[in-house]
């Protein structure tokens, strides 16, 4: 519980404040580029899914596309729901904690900070993925190019970066702009020189195995769907009337999504582009429709760009987040503090990390990563929608039932999709996010009892009120031998008692001798205590010497005072032996004892 | 400067103390582990270095094995002398810093140093040759298998191993007797039943090329001569008349070594042994005149043995050199502190971390380490046969014409063998020693440097012995807020001094109202003095704060009492702030200024 914390208490919000207020033209931009990057790679995932079994059957993309659209339309008008209903923020975590309790809050919030390290890494990877797969020849360097962007966005973020629309837009509207080039170039060449799709539909009928490949390409399409929920988190970033204009954003930006997604899918499908790993769906139908041009290395260039600033949101998202559940004692209040640059240093620091550790495991691996991707963005979805429900039934406001219904029918679908991708991904990395997030929320709540039990044990009782001195001070000076620094000890030691005595270790009694005989000379008032040592130990005899003084003033308080040499050069302190510091180690847990360092300064 | 270091003094070298008084018989089991065992490889190494220019002139193995030969007698017989008159021990290190000066004392320290950490890495690599050559199937695993008995061979000495020349007698007797059955027999199935010798003399005459590679096998062949010192180290561990028992033993280990080196280069010319990487040349001789049967696996069993021994033999060289320099205050002074067991604990931890480097670094690979290996023992030969020379100059004791002239053609040869290894080892390795010296001596005499200034420093002043009382004592607790620990603090402050202040640092004004209230009813005599702080800041406040206090009293210290939460699980202490580590660690520069942590005990 250190004091800065206390002092500051709940750190204010000041980035929000200084924000100006966003248009919805500027909000669209802040808020839609981890949405919108998602189609850099989701039609990938769906044509990886089914080319398991064979290339005829990647016609079925089309279907699995509809279906994902359909759901995305399901979510957004959900979240408009909650945007109507939380103006200042509806967060997962805030929605779940404030209509479900503690419990689910903790599992939405778990999920949502696994959600953004998940998204740093996917869209690094993916970002990567997009200039490896204009220049194959850095291929090999890709764990090492994730980890620089990685480290250049947390560097910028540590330094403090503010989200101003104005920045955020360029990317983003030029991402847009080149992908409906893209798609209204890839059906104008389609329909002016047609390819011919192979139509291979599966001999038989549709099998069980069959149902199983398209439910597992759905699954794996459903990345579409993470950063859709950015625009409920940050309602009160727009101008007023802030709710309205949030609702139609999201609106917008789920058009805008759906169209691209349903494009890309289309022209896949058209231009017959085949998956493969190291070349990305979007690389190979921009060559198809604009062949290698400036084009072609513009969109590589924007899809890089909107990748690496959706993972940029995850760094204001993620520290933002934890710094709430810190200061509901449910992280550690470290998350809370912001750093000389106002911004959550820690959490960024976090962030960083374990998207690295991420990155390093899966090789910047963007297919690897995927089935890892969506269980916690539908499990926060899941658990967001279904406080709304319990909200829309508790406060009964306008239009209640019809919330209710909307919400009721987000909740199950997206209940019904965490189901699939579970069941579908579990072995192919699902299963890690399954697995952490229970161990997680145990962490989380071993957590706060430490903290509930710390703010018991600190809190002022009525006792307190009538505090008694202690009875006597006795100040001990273990010396070991004769020298400046325990000059210097002695001097402060008179000015805190007049009960102070130095104890020596006798080791030898040749050396013991010398300095009984140098400290009668130099301080005749204070006593010195020679302690026997058998077995050569500093430490037995000094403690049980400790013990004893404490035992004839059990109501008194001992200072033990060391003198400590304090390097002018970093590394001269590998030189120094730390027993000083291995003594107070030991002096820190027993009671009624007060161990003090006395620099001694080296030149 | 620690309390510990002070009161022990330098250390009492108690295991010598203890030691038995070795017969010769033992004395060679005890000293001779290391330089015996060199024949494990040395003959491999002439052969690699030969093979180069074809098979045909592996024969030359043979007159390169007599030039080292006479080189082992050259420095035996100088080392003999050094015995004679350094019947307390003469090392390297004590011989060149006595009679050349502290200088170049610190080199041959420092190229022993190497030497040791070397013959760790070397040994155990072809220990572990040994038996993989044995069992070929091991072979992927080799650099784990080194690490392995490193460890092993690290924690036996951190619990304490004596070195008792009964348990060091079975192993070295065991190879010493397995060694000569082999020679015995090779020699007899040899002349039994005479392979031919493939007399492959090169068709032109020796030109440069010829004298380049011989000099090559002759510096690689060298590292035979390891472990020779050992025995002028450990004079006083002879029975009386210590110094001729050491001289005896060293001249029959050098025979014993010398026959043992020369047979099995002769056996390994006469059965056309073709040098590998994989199989050791003792393993091919062995299968070639035993063949794959119980002799064969116990020759390669002894061997192990013996190179694990020898690495042994590092584990008490190693921390007891380096002990004796850092009581000469050449290194840190931690590694003259004896641990719990009366080992030398850090050299040992230093020394396994040092080899455990070159075996990860190097593969575990004999090959590429023995390059590296000659070095450091040519430069220890060399400096430590020159001061004998200047010993006997200064000295002119018994005989000292003959003793000048002995150990001046030790030096003479062995300064020429060093140039020899220097330029011919020179890009495979030897280079980083070659390197690394330098740069270790400037290390030692920065670290003697800073020892030397801090003595001074420390050292009793003639006007310490009028210690002026400090003429007023401040107490100052910031607070963070209120709770039990500063309850605690102020406490503790009232028994120190009755000029006792409470700071906070005014963030929120409605949090200081609140403070304010509760403090003048908890502590009506106490001050509570509240700081401004426009940017937010904790420590800036305070500090400045601090230094007013300091201005009004020059002459005055304060104490300035942090309180500390001591929370009872280890993994609690990353859930608190370390604010008032942080504060602890900028007062600690601060003069007239001692930083107090209260400890606050949580449950």
């Amino acid at each position: 519980m250190s004091i800065k914390q206390f002092l500051i208490g709940t750190p204010i919000e000041s980035i929000r404040e200084s924000e100006q207020r966003l248009t919805k033209v500027a909000g669209l931009a802040v808020f839609s580029s981890d949405a919108l990057s998602s189609v850099a790679y989701a039609t990938d995932e769906i044509l990886l899914a089914l080319i398991i079994v064979g290339t005829g059957f990647l016609n079925y993309s089309i279907y699995v596309a509809v279906m994902i659209t359909a759901l995305m339309i399901i979510v957004a008008i959900s979240y408009q729901q909650t945007i109507r209903e939380y103006p200042s923020g509806g967060g997962a975590y805030i929605v779940a904690k404030e209509n479900l309790g503690d419990n689910v809050g903790i599992v939405a919030g778990v999920a949502l900070l696994l959600d953004y390290v998940l998204t740093v890494t996917v869209s690094i990877s993916a970002g990567i993925a997009a200039i490896t797969s204009a220049f194959p020849q850095l291929l090999s360097h890709t764990v090492f190019l994730c980890l620089i962007s990685l480290c250049f966005i947390m560097f910028v973020n540590l330094r403090g970066v503010k989200e101003s629309g104005k920045a955020f837009s360029i990317p983003t509207y030029f991402f847009i702009v080149v992908m409906f080039l893209l798609i209204i170039f890839g059906f104008k060449n389609y329909i002016m020189e047609p390819y011919h799709p192979i139509s291979l539909k599966p001999a038989e009928p549709l099998s069980w195995v069959y149902v199983f490949i398209l439910l597992k390409a759905f699954a794996s399409g459903c990345a579409a769907l993470t950063g859709i929920e950015a625009v409920a988190n940050g309602v009160k970033a727009f101008k007023p009337p802030e709710s309205k204009n949030a609702r139609i954003t999201l609106g917008a930006m789920v058009l805008i999504l759906a169209s691209m997604f349903m494009g890309i899918t289309m022209l896949a499908d058209y231009y017959h582009i085949i998956p493969n790993e190291t070349e990305t769906v979007l690389s190979q139908l921009s060559k198809a429709v604009f062949s290698k041009g400036l084009m072609y290395y513009g969109i590589q260039f924007g899809t890089a760009l909107i990748l690496i600033l959706a993972a940029n949101t995850s760094f204001a998202d993620f520290p933002r987040l934890s710094s709430i559940m810190a200061t509901d004692r449910f992280l550690p209040r470290q998350l809370s503090n912001r750093g000389d640059k106002l911004v959550f240093s820690n959490g960024i620091i976090l962030l960083g990390f374990f998207s690295a550790l991420l990155i390093i495991i899966f090789n910047g691996d963007t297919h690897l990563l995927i089935p890892l991707y969506a269980v916690g963005v539908f499990t926060a979805f899941t658990l967001s929608q279904a406080g709304m429900v319990v909200h829309w039934r508790r406060f009964k406001g306008k239009h209640w039932i019809k919330g209710i219904i909307i919400n009721g029918l987000g909740t199950i679908t997206t209940a019904v999709v965490l189901c699939i991708i579970g069941f579908e991904k579990f072995e192919h990395g699902a299963w890690i996010v399954i697995v952490a997030i229970p161990i997680l929320v145990l962490l989380v709540k071993k957590i706060h009892k430490h903290y509930v039990s710390v703010g018991e044990q600190l809190a002022i009782k009525p006792d307190s009120f009538q505090l008694q001195n202690y009875t006597h001070h006795s100040v001990i000076i273990p010396i070991s031998g004769l020298h400046q620094a325990v000059l210097s000890a002695v001097k402060y030691a008179k000015t805190l008692s007049k009960d102070v005595f130095a104890v020596y270790v006798c080791i030898d009694p040749e050396a013991t001798k010398k300095v009984k005989t140098t400290w009668c000379k130099l301080f005749p008032e204070v006593s010195l205590i020679v302690l026997d040592s058998p077995y050569r130990s500093i430490t037995q005899p000094l403690l049980e010497f400790i013990d004893e003084v404490h035992n004839d003033h059990p109501n008194g308080i001992i200072t033990v005072i060391l003198p400590e040499l304090v390097p002018s050069k970093w590394w001269h302190h590998l030189l120094h032996n730390n027993t000083a510091l291995f003594i107070k180690g030991l002096l820190l847990f027993k009671k009624g004892i007060v161990s003090t360092s006395l620099p001694f300064h080296l030149k």
